[in-house]
């Protein structure tokens, strides 16, 4: 007979405690025939803060209101009870719910009859993107990651290095993954940290550069936790990668293309994505640095006599035309604060005035050893990374 | 210091050893004075074959002559040898390319003078598609597949079970992933099987649907490798569970979405894909099932007396309507020979009448427990399954 694992069945509990005592203060309004409202954290661009000192977007202070007897706000407050009695339902039942799952569970139609006796239809929901933003609301209500609620999804982030770790009720030794990787579950806060004997960690962009790092035996020679986030990071990989900085204390480098779509990605890691703000608090690590590839790594930087590490017949084989959508993309990223550091405002500025963007296989291609053992450690000796 | 695995140095022996013996050849012939050619098997529509009797797509018997002294033919011809003479290089200093790389690797300007003395500029290729050609026309000059050269890829595909196997240097136990999984390596030629503990594997289309079933311990119960392939299968899980199928005789079944986009994930699992009908031969699994979800699951069978998993109101909430794309893509499997079989035409026929399609999910919905331990033992106990 299969048993759940501890871990699980304390997360449940834990997820419950936090559910039934939130949801107790309603129902006390309500037996002492009080006007049931919620009050959530707002969710919007205008209530979304870029913290300069913990160098996080946050929420800002602004609260909604949600209350039942509101014709514009019922329908809502229907919805937010909906799902949160199908979460607790689900916990309490040893379940395991996807956001797609919760979806389908919550879709029904409600028949009933208007004041005037004709008789009526009404969607829960519609589109899971209605169901999404009601999760959401839930997560910054009760202040917990949807993860901590046992709700799964898919996960793209794979790790190895030489780290152990109890996931489950297992051991899992991230040394001994052989010429595979070990995927990273989707409730990282239940990942226990073992023996970790590690430098840094250092996380790439693409998989097959990780599969590349991996095999030439990059972590092992350097003492790496070697991470892919496989384009752009899920929340369990982000997650992930905060915990290791902020509990291990391990620096935290991120390798992407050098082009707007990776600097995106790092920010993603370090800053956390503008629209799921509320998150950041949880999945973004302030402490990451950006490795690399950098345009004055390109083309080097006379100012500080930087040499490049492509030579003149390479930049002009391995360099792709930046496209208008990039440009566009750049200068949309000068207008973020976190971009406005002299830094990057050159990085930003050399990419428009050249036009150029490089993938991270153009080094490897001059010879994976020259990625793994000369580009990466040379970067991080003489601390060339961006912040 | 780090050493290369004892698997990877034999792999590369090999692949060298065959190279050499088929460019010998090449080279004998031009120092006779003969005209170099290369005899490459056509990787074209005309030339690919459906075998009834292996159920696979093949490459027919018509070959291309691909000489260096015609016009038409000389850039192909010194493409090939590039490329062929870069992977040889690749193998020989333990490197670990990727397609990618490989193009960037070989990208480079030929300057030379005309007859007429005029100074001229040619490309070696422009775009990776030209690379990815050569690379295929190698994989079938040499009979071998990119992987058996050390040419690594991303890869999504993720395996738990019990099972052991020996990657690279490490044994892992895919029993023991805690609540990840093993994230399979991009050359499964080069694991090997130890203990295997299992009835079946299934393989999920979705990874969400994949971490569902591994929590609730799936796999646990019913003594199943399971499997994801995160949507469309890349390679290296395609060569894993053919693998799987041919050496250890476990029986693959495919649960997908009931929608074209899922039949055609099942087919290039069981096929191979249309376009790449060279692979099929090493990477499908002509056993291969369907396990659902079918029309029939959804709509039940009154000939057969088969009751719907789903009830009406069930049906009204989850069913999604198919759209113009779908029924297109459905005709369009109507052609395929695979799928001219009285069940599958049945299948294709129940969804262009109903236009309905379903994701996995809605199954999920009423329960992981309903799909992990209704539904999918009992279609395998009445072996309602397509073939």
């Amino acid at each position: 007979m299969f048993k759940h694992t501890k871990v699980d069945l304390t997360a449940r509990q834990r997820a419950l405690k936090n559910m039934w005592s939130k949801f107790m203060d309603l129902i006390k309004k309500i037996s002492d025939g009080k006007e049931p409202f919620l009050e959530i954290p707002k969710r919007t661009l205008s209530n979304t803060i870029y913290d300069e000192q913990r160098k996080l977007l946050l929420l800002g202070p602004e609260k909604l209101v949600r209350k039942l007897f509101d014709l514009h706000e019922a329908r809502k407050f229907m919805q937010t009870m909906l799902m949160a009695s199908i979460i607790y339902e689900a916990l309490l039942n040893n379940e395991y719910p996807t956001i797609r799952d919760l979806y389908y569970r919550g879709k029904h139609t409600i028949v009933y009859r208007d004041h005037r006796g004709r008789l009526r239809e009404e969607n829960t929901w519609d589109e899971q993107r209605e169901s999404d933003a009601v999760i959401r609301d839930l997560e910054v209500f009760l202040g917990v990651l949807r993860e901590e609620m046992l709700i799964l999804s898919k996960e793209k982030g794979k790790v190895v290095g030489y780290m152990k770790i109890r996931s489950g009720d297992d051991v899992v030794d991230l040394s001994r993954m052989g010429h595979g990787a070990y995927a990273i579950e989707p409730t990282p806060d239940l990942i226990e940290f073992l023996d970790v004997d590690a430098e840094y960690v250092l996380v790439v962009e693409k998989d097959a550069v990780f599969q590349q790092l991996h095999r030439i035996g990059f972590w092992k020679t350097h003492k790496v936790i070697l991470v892919t986030s496989a384009g752009q990071p899920d929340r369990a990989t982000r997650r992930f990668i905060r915990r290791l900085n902020e509990e291990l204390k391990l620096p935290v480098y991120i390798l992407t293309d050098a082009d707007p779509y990776g600097w995106y990605i790092y920010s993603v890691f370090k800053i956390g994505s503008i629209t799921l703000s509320y998150e950041s608090e949880r999945l973004a690590t302030p402490n990451a640095k950006f490795l690399g590839v950098s345009m004055t790594d390109i083309f080097g930087d006379r100012k500080k006599g930087k040499k490049p590490y492509l030579t003149e017949s390479e930049r002009r084989n391995f360099i792709i035309k930046a496209k208008k959508a990039d440009i566009k993309r750049a200068k949309e990223l000068l207008n973020y604060r976190w971009f406005q550091t002299p830094r990057w405002i050159e990085e930003i500025n050399i990419f428009l005035s050249k036009k150029a963007k490089l993938e991270i296989e153009a080094l490897a291609s001059k010879g994976l050893r020259f990625l793994a053992f000369h580009y990466i450690p040379e970067k991080l000796q003489v601390n060339d990374v961006i912040d």
